[in-house]
């Protein structure tokens, strides 16, 4: 990792915290469920998709004042699909970034609103005055994170994920299942993010939505990866729990050699598309290898 | 109830319940999360709150096939929550409508993940290309009902339901808690329908909020005075609860006679508003009174 890019990480890091403390911290603060909301969404997360906005916006140049809104609507979204995924009901997880997780700090209920909430907020940013762009662009990207989180989208991987019925060497309905849970979302951050750019060039975009699309893939398949060969404490949450709960994961359905060559070549296809575009891609790259070979 | 009405009810519970299944059953009505979402939101609910935008729609003639996007996405909202509020970590409340809650129909995972798709279907809806009216009134529409249920509205009315802290006496409190909880979603019903119609008057707006605000009071003091009274079967849902659980409720602040005074002041304050308003406020007049004189 150069220089430059962690000091660029750790400005956008901290540009992303505060405009999401904004909103949560500027109304009424005392109530209990802003504590939870806080506790569960600004908790030292790595703020890949965040960075990765950014990143994407490197290439256009496109203005920052503008990406923070749609880096905070995914960072709250993201926060609420944690908080819920971690309720004892789901994944039942106890240690998130090293940290109680939301229903075991306060309670289950507040833990299951905080994350309503906080998909309540993500929508509400993005319709927010504010936000400087045309509305038509606005509602594009309602409509889009919309689709992309709902009932056809993430709640639908997450749907299949806990009812579990994939059986082994069923790689299609895995991938199937990690694009819904994952994938669309890292879709809807390189679309989002080129929509609100000034010169918006259609093969870019393509190019871009290709390259979140294979990136959704890598950071799957490394969290599987991590989950096989890490321990709770460097890993920040519960380890081994994908073994233990016996889901197929990419690890499982391919062992843990396989699965570190599919990942490398994704790895590799991700390249070979930053390659291919002109323009700042210095920061978008570093950040994809190091979401590649993280740690935790 | 005069036949006009059931006739012009019937019909428009129809309507909605139609619209609702497009979205639910038009894609991907094969997985289970859609079957948990049907049961979730399709399960035979009286629809006050679409029947309240049509009434209102009706004093300004204002277009149903604009009303409809409005009443089904606060009719799935509505469902969301009453999903959520259902699960063992909330109101742990088996029967709904008379049929087991999605909880118990599938399983604790599957209702929290059918609420938070909900959810995300409500902002869809309004984001949509086929909503025929300006991007500006969209916006408005989906920042006023993300406010409406988020961490300063129904989110935080529910938590602070939850962690029922008020004391015996805290009338104030309990108002503040109910206004949140339910009262919000009544004011957005009559803003938002105003919003869409053809010649609103700043008057009549007024008006209708007021009236939707008093709405909201009547509905919840109702349920109360329901929840003290009736019997599971009546209700469809477990009655007595709240005693039960020990929360602070109308009832138990004021004792059952002074709430249903209280009820009947308000229900006279709303009929007053409805005399001052021209336009046919007919099928509102006999709405309202059928929530006022509900038994279930």
């Amino acid at each position: 990792m150069t220089e430059d890019f962690r000091f660029w990480a750790d400005e956008h890091q901290k540009r992303i915290e505060n405009f999401m403390m904004r909103f949560l911290k500027e109304e009424s603060s005392n109530s209990l469920i802003h504590e939870v909301c806080s506790h569960g969404s600004l908790n030292g997360g790595k703020r890949f998709r965040a960075l990765l906005c950014y990143a994407i916006g490197e290439i256009s140049k496109t203005d920052k004042l503008i990406l923070d809104y749609i880096a905070s609507s995914i960072e709250f979204i993201h926060a609420y699909s944690l908080i819920h995924d971690d309720l004892p009901a789901m994944d039942n997880d106890d240690l998130r970034r090293g940290k109680p997780t939301c229903h075991i700090k306060f309670n289950e209920a507040q833990a299951i609103l905080a994350g309503d909430g906080l998909q309540s907020l993500a929508f509400h940013i993005l319709s927010l005055p504010s936000f400087l762009i045309d509305d038509q662009k606005k509602l594009k990207l309602i409509n889009s994170l919309s689709n992309t989180i709902g009932i056809n989208g993430m709640v639908k991987g997450q749907s299949l994920d806990i009812e579990n019925t994939l059986k082994i060497g069923e790689i299609k309905g895995l991938e199937k299942l990690q694009e819904l849970k994952t994938g669309l979302l890292f879709n809807f951050i390189g679309s989002a993010t080129y929509l609100v750019s000034d010169n918006p060039s259609e093969i870019i975009n393509i190019k871009i939505t290709n390259l979140c699309s294979l990136l959704g893939k890598v950071y799957q398949i490394t969290d599987d990866i991590l989950d096989y060969e890490s321990n709770d404490k460097v890993l920040g949450k519960t380890s081994g729990k994908d073994r233990k709960d016996n889901k197929l994961t990419y690890v499982s359905l391919l062992g843990i050699n396989e699965a570190k060559k599919i990942n490398s070549k994704y790895f590799d296809d991700i390249k070979e598309i930053i390659n291919s575009i002109s323009g700042n891609t210095i920061f978008l790259n570093e950040l994809i290898l190091k979401i590649y070979q993280r740690v935790h």
